[in-house]
Protein backbone atom coordinates (compact mmCIF):
# COMPACT_ATOMS: atom_id res chain seq x y z
CA UNK A 1 0.00 0.00 0.00
CA UNK A 2 1.19 3.33 -1.15
CA UNK A 3 -0.32 6.55 0.01
CA UNK A 4 0.12 10.51 -1.10
CA UNK A 5 -1.41 13.47 -2.55
CA UNK A 6 -0.34 13.23 -6.24
CA UNK A 7 -1.26 16.71 -6.95
CA UNK A 8 0.94 16.78 -10.44
CA UNK A 9 2.16 13.98 -11.49
CA UNK A 10 5.75 14.06 -12.12
CA UNK A 11 8.37 11.21 -12.16
CA UNK A 12 9.07 10.99 -8.40
CA UNK A 13 5.65 9.99 -8.01
CA UNK A 14 6.37 7.00 -10.63
CA UNK A 15 8.98 6.35 -9.12
CA UNK A 16 7.62 5.69 -5.57
CA UNK A 17 4.88 3.47 -7.17
CA UNK A 18 7.26 1.36 -8.93
CA UNK A 19 9.93 0.82 -5.79
CA UNK A 20 6.90 0.22 -3.96
CA UNK A 21 5.39 -2.24 -6.08
CA UNK A 22 8.67 -3.87 -6.15
CA UNK A 23 8.51 -4.89 -2.64
CA UNK A 24 5.69 -7.31 -3.04
CA UNK A 25 6.53 -10.99 -4.32
CA UNK A 26 4.54 -13.05 -6.50
CA UNK A 27 1.20 -12.01 -7.27
CA UNK A 28 1.56 -8.41 -5.74
CA UNK A 29 -1.02 -6.33 -5.82
CA UNK A 30 -0.29 -2.47 -5.25
CA UNK A 31 -3.02 -0.44 -4.12
CA UNK A 32 -2.81 3.04 -3.42
CA UNK A 33 -4.84 5.66 -1.22
CA UNK A 34 -5.16 9.35 -2.47
CA UNK A 35 -5.22 11.44 0.10
CA UNK A 36 -8.09 13.51 0.90
CA UNK A 37 -8.49 17.53 0.56
CA UNK A 38 -9.44 18.43 3.48
CA UNK A 39 -6.65 15.82 5.04
CA UNK A 40 -4.47 17.59 2.19
CA UNK A 41 -5.79 21.55 2.97
CA UNK A 42 -4.73 20.88 6.63
CA UNK A 43 -1.36 18.85 6.62
CA UNK A 44 0.05 21.15 3.17
CA UNK A 45 -1.65 23.43 0.80
CA UNK A 46 -4.75 24.20 -0.87
CA UNK A 47 -4.74 21.17 -3.48
CA UNK A 48 -5.26 22.27 -7.03
CA UNK A 49 -6.24 19.44 -8.58
CA UNK A 50 -9.44 17.97 -6.66
CA UNK A 51 -9.56 14.30 -4.93
CA UNK A 52 -11.67 12.58 -7.57
CA UNK A 53 -9.59 13.63 -10.54
CA UNK A 54 -6.44 12.91 -8.41
CA UNK A 55 -7.72 9.49 -8.10
CA UNK A 56 -8.57 9.34 -11.49
CA UNK A 57 -4.96 10.18 -12.60
CA UNK A 58 -3.09 7.45 -10.08
CA UNK A 59 -5.28 5.09 -11.47
CA UNK A 60 -3.81 5.76 -14.84
CA UNK A 61 -0.41 4.98 -13.39
CA UNK A 62 1.63 1.69 -14.82
CA UNK A 63 2.30 -0.31 -11.36
CA UNK A 64 -1.24 0.66 -9.83
CA UNK A 65 -3.32 -2.13 -9.72
CA UNK A 66 -6.13 -0.19 -7.15
CA UNK A 67 -6.76 3.13 -5.76
CA UNK A 68 -8.97 4.19 -3.15
CA UNK A 69 -9.45 7.87 -1.46
CA UNK A 70 -8.33 7.79 2.01
CA UNK A 71 -10.92 8.82 5.11
CA UNK A 72 -11.23 11.92 6.33
CA UNK A 73 -11.53 11.19 9.97
CA UNK A 74 -9.14 8.07 10.49
CA UNK A 75 -6.39 7.64 8.23
CA UNK A 76 -5.90 3.71 10.24
CA UNK A 77 -9.59 3.23 8.49
CA UNK A 78 -8.54 2.43 5.24
CA UNK A 79 -5.49 0.05 6.50
CA UNK A 80 -8.02 -1.69 8.47
CA UNK A 81 -9.92 -2.31 4.88
CA UNK A 82 -6.99 -3.57 2.93
CA UNK A 83 -5.04 -5.40 5.56
CA UNK A 84 -1.68 -4.19 3.23
CA UNK A 85 1.34 -6.51 4.04
CA UNK A 86 3.46 -3.59 3.42
CA UNK A 87 3.11 0.21 3.92
CA UNK A 88 5.35 1.96 1.71
CA UNK A 89 6.15 6.20 2.66
CA UNK A 90 7.08 8.32 0.20
CA UNK A 91 10.84 9.77 -0.39
CA UNK A 92 9.70 12.80 0.21
CA UNK A 93 6.63 12.06 3.21
CA UNK A 94 7.55 13.62 6.92
CA UNK A 95 5.67 10.53 9.02
CA UNK A 96 7.24 10.13 11.88
CA UNK A 97 7.95 5.28 11.16
CA UNK A 98 7.82 4.70 14.66
CA UNK A 99 4.54 6.37 15.94
CA UNK A 100 3.24 4.87 12.68
CA UNK A 101 4.48 1.02 13.61
CA UNK A 102 3.35 1.67 17.18
CA UNK A 103 -0.53 2.74 16.00
CA UNK A 104 -0.22 0.10 13.64
CA UNK A 105 0.76 -2.61 16.46
CA UNK A 106 -1.85 -1.13 18.63
CA UNK A 107 -4.58 -1.56 16.59
CA UNK A 108 -3.40 -4.84 15.84
CA UNK A 109 -2.35 -4.28 12.20
CA UNK A 110 0.29 -6.42 11.05
CA UNK A 111 1.35 -4.46 7.99
CA UNK A 112 5.36 -3.67 7.43
CA UNK A 113 6.20 -0.09 7.34
CA UNK A 114 8.90 0.56 5.01
CA UNK A 115 10.60 3.81 3.86
CA UNK A 116 11.75 4.29 0.62
CA UNK A 117 14.40 6.01 -0.19
CA UNK A 118 16.63 7.24 -3.15
CA UNK A 119 14.77 9.79 -5.65
CA UNK A 120 13.76 10.34 -9.26
CA UNK A 121 15.58 13.69 -10.26
CA UNK A 122 13.86 15.79 -12.64
CA UNK A 123 14.00 19.68 -13.54
CA UNK A 124 10.32 19.61 -11.82
CA UNK A 125 10.62 16.66 -9.44
CA UNK A 126 7.46 17.76 -7.30
CA UNK A 127 4.38 19.08 -7.88
CA UNK A 128 5.19 22.14 -5.51
CA UNK A 129 8.24 22.97 -8.20
CA UNK A 130 5.69 22.74 -10.60
CA UNK A 131 3.01 24.79 -8.99
CA UNK A 132 5.91 27.35 -8.38
CA UNK A 133 7.28 27.25 -11.77
CA UNK A 134 3.82 27.94 -13.17
CA UNK A 135 3.67 31.13 -10.80
CA UNK A 136 6.91 32.65 -11.77
CA UNK A 137 5.60 32.20 -15.71
CA UNK A 138 4.37 35.08 -17.54
CA UNK A 139 2.29 33.35 -20.59
CA UNK A 140 1.55 35.71 -23.49
CA UNK A 141 -1.76 37.13 -22.82
CA UNK A 142 -3.77 34.95 -24.77
CA UNK A 143 -2.19 31.38 -24.30
CA UNK A 144 -4.74 30.47 -21.06
CA UNK A 145 -8.02 32.06 -22.32
CA UNK A 146 -9.58 29.33 -24.59
CA UNK A 147 -9.39 26.47 -22.17
CA UNK B 1 0.43 6.31 -32.57
CA UNK B 2 -0.71 8.90 -30.70
CA UNK B 3 0.71 12.29 -30.54
CA UNK B 4 0.02 15.40 -27.80
CA UNK B 5 2.27 17.59 -25.45
CA UNK B 6 1.27 16.21 -22.61
CA UNK B 7 1.97 19.09 -20.39
CA UNK B 8 0.06 17.96 -17.19
CA UNK B 9 -1.49 15.27 -16.76
CA UNK B 10 -4.90 14.70 -16.16
CA UNK B 11 -7.89 11.81 -17.46
CA UNK B 12 -8.67 13.22 -20.53
CA UNK B 13 -4.81 12.29 -21.55
CA UNK B 14 -5.41 8.81 -20.40
CA UNK B 15 -8.90 8.80 -22.35
CA UNK B 16 -7.06 9.47 -25.47
CA UNK B 17 -3.93 7.04 -25.29
CA UNK B 18 -6.28 4.26 -24.60
CA UNK B 19 -8.68 5.39 -26.46
CA UNK B 20 -6.05 4.96 -29.34
CA UNK B 21 -4.98 1.55 -27.98
CA UNK B 22 -8.38 -0.03 -28.61
CA UNK B 23 -8.32 0.97 -32.02
CA UNK B 24 -5.64 -1.58 -32.43
CA UNK B 25 -6.18 -5.16 -33.15
CA UNK B 26 -4.41 -8.26 -31.29
CA UNK B 27 -1.06 -7.48 -30.56
CA UNK B 28 -1.50 -4.28 -30.77
CA UNK B 29 1.39 -1.39 -29.44
CA UNK B 30 1.18 1.95 -28.99
CA UNK B 31 3.69 4.64 -29.44
CA UNK B 32 3.40 7.84 -28.31
CA UNK B 33 5.39 10.75 -30.03
CA UNK B 34 5.85 13.82 -27.33
CA UNK B 35 6.02 17.62 -28.64
CA UNK B 36 9.42 18.95 -28.85
CA UNK B 37 9.59 22.38 -26.65
CA UNK B 38 10.46 24.29 -29.65
CA UNK B 39 7.78 23.01 -31.44
CA UNK B 40 5.36 23.66 -27.97
CA UNK B 41 6.43 27.18 -27.86
CA UNK B 42 6.34 27.94 -31.49
CA UNK B 43 2.12 25.98 -31.93
CA UNK B 44 1.45 26.84 -28.58
CA UNK B 45 2.59 28.15 -25.75
CA UNK B 46 5.90 27.92 -23.50
CA UNK B 47 5.62 24.59 -21.71
CA UNK B 48 5.86 24.30 -17.50
CA UNK B 49 7.24 20.86 -17.94
CA UNK B 50 10.03 20.25 -20.46
CA UNK B 51 10.46 17.51 -23.52
CA UNK B 52 12.28 15.05 -20.94
CA UNK B 53 10.29 15.36 -18.39
CA UNK B 54 7.11 14.99 -20.22
CA UNK B 55 8.24 12.15 -21.98
CA UNK B 56 9.02 10.29 -19.16
CA UNK B 57 5.56 10.88 -17.49
CA UNK B 58 3.91 9.83 -20.71
CA UNK B 59 5.79 6.44 -20.13
CA UNK B 60 4.26 6.01 -16.47
CA UNK B 61 0.74 6.33 -18.28
CA UNK B 62 -0.57 2.24 -18.48
CA UNK B 63 -1.60 2.18 -21.98
CA UNK B 64 2.02 3.26 -23.58
CA UNK B 65 4.09 0.71 -24.87
CA UNK B 66 6.87 3.16 -26.30
CA UNK B 67 7.59 6.68 -26.47
CA UNK B 68 9.72 9.45 -27.86
CA UNK B 69 10.24 12.44 -28.63
CA UNK B 70 9.58 14.29 -32.14
CA UNK B 71 11.51 15.83 -34.38
CA UNK B 72 12.12 19.20 -34.06
CA UNK B 73 12.61 20.04 -37.79
CA UNK B 74 9.77 17.31 -39.68
CA UNK B 75 6.62 16.13 -37.84
CA UNK B 76 6.77 13.42 -40.24
CA UNK B 77 10.32 12.24 -39.90
CA UNK B 78 9.31 9.79 -36.59
CA UNK B 79 6.11 8.29 -38.83
CA UNK B 80 8.64 7.41 -41.33
CA UNK B 81 10.60 5.40 -38.65
CA UNK B 82 7.65 4.23 -36.86
CA UNK B 83 5.96 3.36 -39.33
CA UNK B 84 2.59 3.58 -37.59
CA UNK B 85 -0.61 1.67 -38.54
CA UNK B 86 -3.04 4.07 -37.39
CA UNK B 87 -2.42 7.87 -36.35
CA UNK B 88 -4.49 9.15 -33.72
CA UNK B 89 -5.43 12.68 -33.40
CA UNK B 90 -6.58 13.78 -29.93
CA UNK B 91 -9.76 15.54 -29.62
CA UNK B 92 -8.83 18.33 -28.71
CA UNK B 93 -5.81 18.69 -31.40
CA UNK B 94 -6.31 20.82 -34.19
CA UNK B 95 -4.77 19.40 -36.98
CA UNK B 96 -6.55 19.41 -40.61
CA UNK B 97 -7.43 16.06 -41.34
CA UNK B 98 -7.14 16.14 -44.46
CA UNK B 99 -4.12 17.87 -44.72
CA UNK B 100 -2.64 15.71 -42.69
CA UNK B 101 -3.71 12.59 -45.16
CA UNK B 102 -2.08 14.03 -48.40
CA UNK B 103 1.01 14.84 -46.84
CA UNK B 104 1.40 11.39 -45.85
CA UNK B 105 0.72 9.94 -49.08
CA UNK B 106 2.86 12.10 -50.62
CA UNK B 107 5.55 10.53 -48.62
CA UNK B 108 4.23 6.93 -49.29
CA UNK B 109 3.19 6.38 -45.93
CA UNK B 110 0.09 4.21 -45.43
CA UNK B 111 -1.13 5.21 -41.54
CA UNK B 112 -4.67 5.71 -41.24
CA UNK B 113 -5.52 9.02 -39.48
CA UNK B 114 -8.27 8.89 -36.84
CA UNK B 115 -9.84 11.54 -34.57
CA UNK B 116 -10.49 10.66 -31.72
CA UNK B 117 -14.01 12.42 -30.39
CA UNK B 118 -15.63 12.09 -27.01
CA UNK B 119 -14.00 13.42 -24.03
CA UNK B 120 -13.48 12.35 -20.79
CA UNK B 121 -14.41 15.50 -18.42
CA UNK B 122 -13.15 16.69 -15.31
CA UNK B 123 -13.30 19.56 -13.23
CA UNK B 124 -9.49 20.34 -14.87
CA UNK B 125 -9.18 18.40 -18.38
CA UNK B 126 -6.69 20.02 -19.85
CA UNK B 127 -2.94 20.94 -19.11
CA UNK B 128 -4.25 25.37 -19.66
CA UNK B 129 -7.21 24.38 -17.12
CA UNK B 130 -4.62 23.43 -14.69
CA UNK B 131 -2.32 26.42 -15.63
CA UNK B 132 -5.43 28.70 -14.99
CA UNK B 133 -6.40 27.36 -11.42
CA UNK B 134 -2.58 27.58 -10.36
CA UNK B 135 -2.05 31.15 -11.66
CA UNK B 136 -5.65 32.09 -9.61
CA UNK B 137 -5.03 30.06 -6.39
CA UNK B 138 -4.08 32.14 -3.64
CA UNK B 139 -1.33 29.83 -1.57
CA UNK B 140 -0.34 30.45 1.98
CA UNK B 141 3.44 32.21 1.54
CA UNK B 142 5.46 29.38 3.09
CA UNK B 143 2.90 26.76 0.99
CA UNK B 144 5.73 27.03 -1.93
CA UNK B 145 8.58 27.99 -0.14
CA UNK B 146 10.22 24.07 0.95
CA UNK B 147 10.34 22.93 -2.07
Amino acid sequence: MATGTFDIIHPGHGYYLQESKNLGGKDVKLVVVVARDTTVRSRKRVPVVDENQRLEVVKMIKPVDEAYLGSITDMFKVVEKIHPDIITIGPDQNFDLEELRKELSKRNLKAEVVKITGYKRSPLDSSCKIIRKIKETEFKEDALKHC
